[in-house]
């Protein structure tokens, strides 16, 4: 690409975005309404993903964890704003190739970006808008009351251990997972191990949950958000803008099949995975009690909202103060 | 800020940025009705800026970059989405106060965004959203019309002249101009260098100016873009975008005053940078014949858009064609 120069790349991106007439000037102007909910989500290579993950995989990632927020919003995507920041070199095409087509899947429009080199690491920040769907009110964190019940939708910790098993050398090629070369593991371990890098390196956006809960009138639901940063920290966040606190029921904590013995295969304590790993990217979301979660998805009760402004974990009948131990990208380095 | 954490520096922020509500949530849901004109653009430490730059210069450039883009639409804007990629040890706060000033000047509020730690080099990009003033609608590039006199409401290949300073080790500290070290340049010319390089490091994006052109009824204007990449290709953008061609009077480009003597000092050539240099951040636009600029802007016609789908420049009683020179972020690498 880097032959033929950003016009050539940008002629080809606006043929194959289609006739939208979105790209193309200085800024887009979008047909009105214009969509009410944003969202902006960075992926930088070395920090969020490994340096060979192929182009088409960092485009589905980095609009998956984009896509997990507007679901904790409630919202479904309508316009994709792309800065792309790359070394000499990067294929781009194939990046873009895969983008369009998870965009067209979700009826959504590349709109405008910005192209540029940077040479040690692909950056890619993506802006997303989107809507509710007719009739909804989007979800927020600070909804939340003392007593609601606390649900989670979907396991804890494993895209952190997938995220252990990258750094340690497995690879995503082709859909096809490779487990770090020197990896000595039970058989039986091995399907669970390349599930976790899939599960790190592929995270699937609950898209449907989020409509869903934005669809129930103010008085049937509670907050929302989508634990990106680790249940730990993103609780606390939470708590914090509803004015609450929570008590967790550390039995109950959703953990993939096999993961105890995973984690203690590969030398790493699921108890911190799970409550602080991070990039879960599932939803943490707040009912009134009686109130179901919707049909149809792995919703589990995982503890409750309480008037005391502390998360509590409670472990076999004893009780302690949960901090906010989650991944913080300014201590973590 | 590093030792603090995320969390306290979020905390900071949405204390600074005031009570709007906006920051918090994983999403931002906006008041109706949203805002339709949405750009996106980065800046890259040792791309687009100076590794030393005051990170409170950088938010103003960011920002300045960006509004330039809106500008070009006629729009101005509402809200502003960061992501901000640092090395350790950045003075986030610093940005930050920057940013929310200017911010606050516009009318604009920031909205959300996404930290992240980079080693090596900061990278910045902002998403605005915004929309033409009332009663007016937003320009575009595809509007010439074979016929229409083209106008430029700024000086050309100061801002490429002011980075060539830069590149020189020029330096902008607390509004200060510092030339390089061993620049040998008679005294008349030093003022000349020194407003190049603030014009490079902190462009003024033409916002008035983009409002009254979109305020004008549709047959009483044009098409507008600003000059970001360089005069000659960007008018070959303009023009493919339109479906016209364009030719320049030569004689007609404008300079800043003492330009061609800083050049001849500085071993640059002054028609190569006023075409090709980029970063002029001023509004290119077409009007109908015989239709005035809008009064009080440095607008100078500088040619005339034609049905034939080159773009031509006149020099001298002579016509060559030119080709779309600018700068291009791909093969410039």
């Amino acid at each position: 690409v880097a032959d033929r120069g950003e016009l050539a790349l940008v002629a080809w991106l606006t043929r194959q975005a289609g006739t939208s007439g979105l790209l193309g000037d200085d800024a887009a102007w979008l047909p009105a309404p214009a969509p009410r909910v944003v969202t902006v989500d960075s992926q930088i290579e070395g920090v969020h993903f490994p340096p060979e993950l192929d182009p088409a995989d960092l485009a589905r990632r980095l609009l998956a964890v984009n896509l997990s927020d507007l679901a904790a919003a409630g919202a479904v995507p309508r316009y994709a704003f792309l800065a792309l920041a790359t070394p000499t070199g990067y294929d781009h095409r194939r990046f873009f190739r895969a983008l369009l087509v998870e965009l067209r899947g979700l009826g959504a429009l590349l709109a405008g970006g910005d192209l540029a080199r940077q040479p040690e690491r692909v950056t890619a920040t993506l802006t997303l808008l989107g809507d509710p769907p007719p009739g909804a009110v989007p979800l927020d964190r600070r909804s939340a009351v003392a007593g609601h019940n606390l649900w989670l939708a979907g396991t804890l910790g494993e895209s952190a251990l997938g995220q252990r098993l990258v750094a340690q050398g497995a690879r995503l090629a082709r859909g096809r997972v490779d487990l770090p070369a020197g990896l000595a593991l039970p058989r039986r371990l091995v399907a669970g191990a390349r599930r976790a890098v899939r599960r790190h390196l592929r995270p699937v956006p609950q898209l449907a949950l989020g409509q869903a809960l934005a669809l129930r009138p103010r008085n049937h639901r509670g907050a929302a958000m989508d634990v990106s940063d680790g249940l730990a920290l993103d609780l606390h966040r939470l708590c914090r803008a509803s004015g609450v606190g929570a008590l967790l029921d550390g039995a109950a904590l959703p953990r993939p099949a096999g993961f105890e013995a995973l984690c203690q295969a590969l030398g790493e304590d699921p108890q911190a995975l799970a409550l602080g790993g991070g990039e879960d990217y599932c939803l943490l979301f707040t009912l009134p009690p009686e109130e179901p979660p919707p049909v149809g998805f792995p919703a589990v009760p995982i503890g409750c909202i309480t008037g005391r402004r502390r998360v509590e974990l409670a472990t076999g009948g004893r009780r302690q103060i949960l901090l906010p131990t989650g991944w913080d990208h300014f201590s973590a380095g």
